[in-house]
């Protein structure tokens, strides 16, 4: 028996019991007489006394405990003279009169704190040292009950789980997959599903309704700060659903993980068409914890003359409220070249300063005099003090651009709120995108998305500048600025299936090759359905105001896809490769 | 709206509603003035009703439903004249007023009933199809409630839910790898996990106490009928435990499940030593549902003359219960014919019949006389009416030759009663297998798995001898003769580790390479721990009675490994292999 109780478990109430603990030595103090070690688990701290006068050697063996030494105790558990209110077993200790040291420890190579001092790639090294820290061991406790609140909700709500598998077939539509050589069939691959999305489709046309399923899922995509090659979805399907029921259903489930975890109750979800989030805000993805709209300009500040304004689609800018004698001419420069560099490509930044002695202050003094610029001031509500910030060219860039300057004068001024949850829906995202380059359509959500059942007619016969208007009935969920998840009522009728195959450049041959199975799924009575998927990981982040998914990952890949702890990926035997038919045909260094 | 109720929902109490529901057409039935319709979903089947005189147009409609066509049918519920005491909506019907036909349905290519006609490789094309059928859905559905009590219990039991990676790092101990190659480290190759095994122990050194996940793996394995090269195990591991605690946890586990899903409750597990099982069945796994248990004959059956007996180094039989008159000689031939196919491999099969008129017959008969043979019987505790089958040669084989007839006889004998579940844990087993073929130790568990406390320095410092008798403290899970998983307690001491891998023929490199990470986690205060793995597919039959596994996953792969339903795996382009710096190495056809 290695212990009777954790080290998060005694109290007042036990003073007297004789315990047993077990755990890890945090810190050993030798105070002369007496010595005092900090024995941690998983479930808190409890402090272990020793006593030089009543059992020297026990003392002597106590006073060499290194930190991380495994240990287990055993004595009686006394109140303490001087109690420690921060520590829920603060008011007791153990009087040892038995220890046994079960494991030594090498000192760490980095501090086991709340804050430590190792570098990412140590920790990451060390992984299992790493996440012995409170942090962490925090987060990963958490995901573990945000599945565990997941699968009670949805299984409340009639939805079963349903392995899909892992080892599927490769498309080249969409990211890179990762593929699997198939020994048995020589020359044959599989793939690591992107998402289960055809076998969720597939179990609607087999009937079961209500599907769910928290799934491991693969991409081979180049990685950025906050990708990882294998991720988690919370992927979900629904047959006779229409849109409100779906989206009535998963908003249930976020209130639900909200108030469960996080005893926040979140009001009702507003609904934003897709064309009105990027007009107010130039993103799919508005962060609706502030408002800083955007202001469309062209009506009144084209044709007098400034020929940058005159010359673009869109003038368009916002107004952040009380930073106009803050921000001095330099700050302006900073943050025009800011807005300048290759990520957001502006080509300047006008602003109209309105100072708080009632004067203005403009990169567009010469065109503009004072009495217009504070017309522009009655549009954007703005008031002494704030600063008009407008750009201006292509529609779709020039929002993107003003987007990226909203965010982070939103950070700037404080309004993105860690512990504010504003959610909304997203919805009648665009059902196709015109690639200018591939001179082809791509789906915006993905192939097997309906249109909205008024386009439908249009999507079978439109012209080119009517696909490119049509909507789809998709929906994404953003929660402070970050897209959750999302999905679309899918197509469930073969002709229309076939048609947006064709729509995105597939040959019949190709379709039948890569989807045959769901074409033909959908000529045995396959029913009206629709489904969403929800990233796991970012939901733990956001559910917790962080950006980084990485540290609720328990053994997380680093940007280059590799797992520094056991340091994957590594070379194989040749043999394997050649029982595999495969041969290395690796290139010369570029 | 798709539906105000499903078609297993509307009873007696709903007479005189408006509903709307949605379904599959089971089967239309024309009678003339009126047209029966039975509309199926995954809850039920509800009898729709359509009156030419009331509405001939709806009524031609429905009468042109097919097999399989998915409708939405509104109409107010009616208490039927001609009750269905088998269905659980067999008391009302629907008077239909409005009929959409949502899509339609060609003739499916096998029937879609409990029982259908479809053989294996069209039902697994058509899988989408097949899994409409009763039995599957009951199936697909039990196994997601089997994983949702699963994970009630390990929640309740203190149990953190944990997501370890899938691409990891190939190691060529055990089964073959599934590899995945690296884009971004050309060269490189990920594995598919076999097991969770080092990253659940890593967790344990990282201070998570108590972890388990649900969780797909893989093995690259000739697939035998029952094996799936992706399978599904409840993972657990635990800190600071002793076996008992592990097997009691597991216990009630066990118990919880089959309580909750099956309404049986368990006794508590018997307890088996490994030897012992070997001995009293034959088999690490016995079926302890009947005795028909193992007499070795060795003392009484040696030094007769008989020199088959005589030159063996185990003599043993089992008795088989009231066959003696039943079996012909011509049914003895050919039990011991199939006693004789290789995939058994006896010699021959020695029996002696005890006839209902008390006669003895016997192949044995030239070597031992009546009055011995009778003696025997005493030994098997056989009266009249039964016969003593016997079998000599080295242990192991032999012991293995008697358990396949065991079982065989068992099965004949009615004695393996489907409803029936003797569970039981055996225990200590052996640490190593010599293997004279490459002459050298296996691990009978897997190299992380500790010696009994008391073997731990003969394994330091034992003889060869020593170490073939050295004892595992590991254990596994038996129900009705299939082993439902299997644990150990782990090593936790670099020493300790190094040492098995030495026993087991790694190099200190090769060591170090594959399992460096672990080796060093060690140092730096790992626990005591131990855990254990059941198989959840084959969970999920045994609980049900029945063998095969295979229709308990959704979308299981066939023999050759394909999924038949999307036809994988299949060749990719050129390109993706030239992007993973791969090429085909296919040798000729041998």
């Amino acid at each position: 028996m290695y212990r009777t109780h954790t080290c998060g478990e005694l109290r007042m109430a036990d003073v007297g019991k004789d315990v047993t603990l077990s755990g890890w030595v945090q810190i050993s103090r030798d105070m002369g007489g007496l010595t005092f070690v900090d024995l941690r688990d998983r479930y808190g701290i409890t402090q272990l006394v020793f006593d030089m006068e009543a059992n020297a050697a026990l003392c002597e063996t106590a006073r060499k405990l290194g930190r991380e030494f495994v240990v287990t105790a055993s004595g009686k558990v006394n109140e303490r003279s001087s109690k420690n209110p921060n520590r829920d077993t603060g008011d007791i200790e153990i009087i040892v009169d038995a220890l046994e040291v079960l494991n030594a420890a090498k000192t760490p190579p980095f501090t086991i704190e709340e804050d430590t001092d190792g570098g990412d790639d140590i920790r990451m090294q060390y992984r299992y040292l790493d996440l012995r820290r409170g942090p962490l061991q925090k987060n990963i406790i958490f995901r573990s009950k945000l599945a565990i609140e997941t699968r009670k909700y949805l299984d409340e709500n009639g939805f079963i789980e349903v392995e899909t598998p892992c080892l599927i077939k490769s498309t080249p539509e969409g990211a890179r997959d990762f593929v699997v050589p198939s020994r048995m069939n020589p020359g044959q691959f599989y793939a690591l599903p992107q998402s289960p999305q055809t076998f969720k489709q597939i179990l609607m046309v087999a009937g079961y309704d209500k599907y769910f399923q928290i799934v491991k899922c693969f991409r081979d995509e180049d990685l950025r700060a906050d990708r990882q090659p294998e991720f988690t979805q919370i992927d979900c399907e629904m047959a006779f659903v229409t849109r409100d029921q779906v989206l009535a259903t998963f908003e249930g489930l976020t209130k639900h993980v909200f108030k469960t975890l996080k005893n926040i109750e979140l009001a009702d979800f507003p609904k934003m068409e897709y064309d009105e989030a990027m007009q107010r805000y130039g993103s799919d993805k508005p962060d609706v914890r502030f408002d800083m709209e955007f202001v469309e300009m062209n009506a009144f500040a084209q044709g007098k003359g400034f020929s940058v304004f005159d010359n673009s689609e869109l003038v368009v800018g916002i107004c952040a409220k009380g930073i106009a004698d803050k921000y001095s001419n330099k700050d302006m420069k900073l943050l025009t070249e800011w807005m300048q560099r290759p990520q957001i490509g502006a080509k300047g930044l006008v602003y109209v300063k309105f100072m708080e002695d009632g004067s203005i202050k403009s990169t567009v003094g010469k065109f503009f005099d004072d009495e217009t610029l504070r017309s522009w001031a009655s549009h954007f509500g703005a008031e002494k003090g704030d600063v008009i910030f407008a750009l201006s060219g292509e529609v779709d860039k020039t929002r993107k651009q003003l987007n990226e300057l909203r965010l982070e004068m939103g950070t700037r001024l404080g309004l993105r709120d860690n512990t504010v949850f504003a959610p909304l829906w997203v919805i009648n995202f665009p059902l196709l995108e015109w690639d200018e380059e591939s001179e082809r359509f791509h789906a915006m959500h993905h192939p097997f998305t309906a249109p909205k059942k008024v386009d439908e007619q249009k999507m079978l016969s439109g012209d080119h500048e009517t696909l490119k208007n049509l909507k789809a009935d998709a929906y994404d969920l953003v929660i402070n600025g970050v897209e959750i998840g999302g999905g679309s009522i899918r197509i469930h009728d073969r002709e229309l299936q076939s048609k947006n195959f064709d729509l995105l450049g597939f040959t019949k041959e190709e379709a039948e090759a890569q989807f045959g199975f769901l074409l033909g799924a959908f000529e045995y009575g396959a029913p009206p359905h629709g489904g969403i998927a929800f990233g796991f990981d970012r939901l733990c982040a956001v559910l917790n105001g962080v950006n980084s998914i990485r540290d609720f990952i328990a053994f997380p890949k680093n940007n280059q896809g590799r797992d520094m702890m056991i340091d994957a990926p590594s070379p194989v035997d040749n043999e394997q490769l050649d029982e595999l038919n495969l041969a290395l045909n690796l290139k010369e260094n570029v």
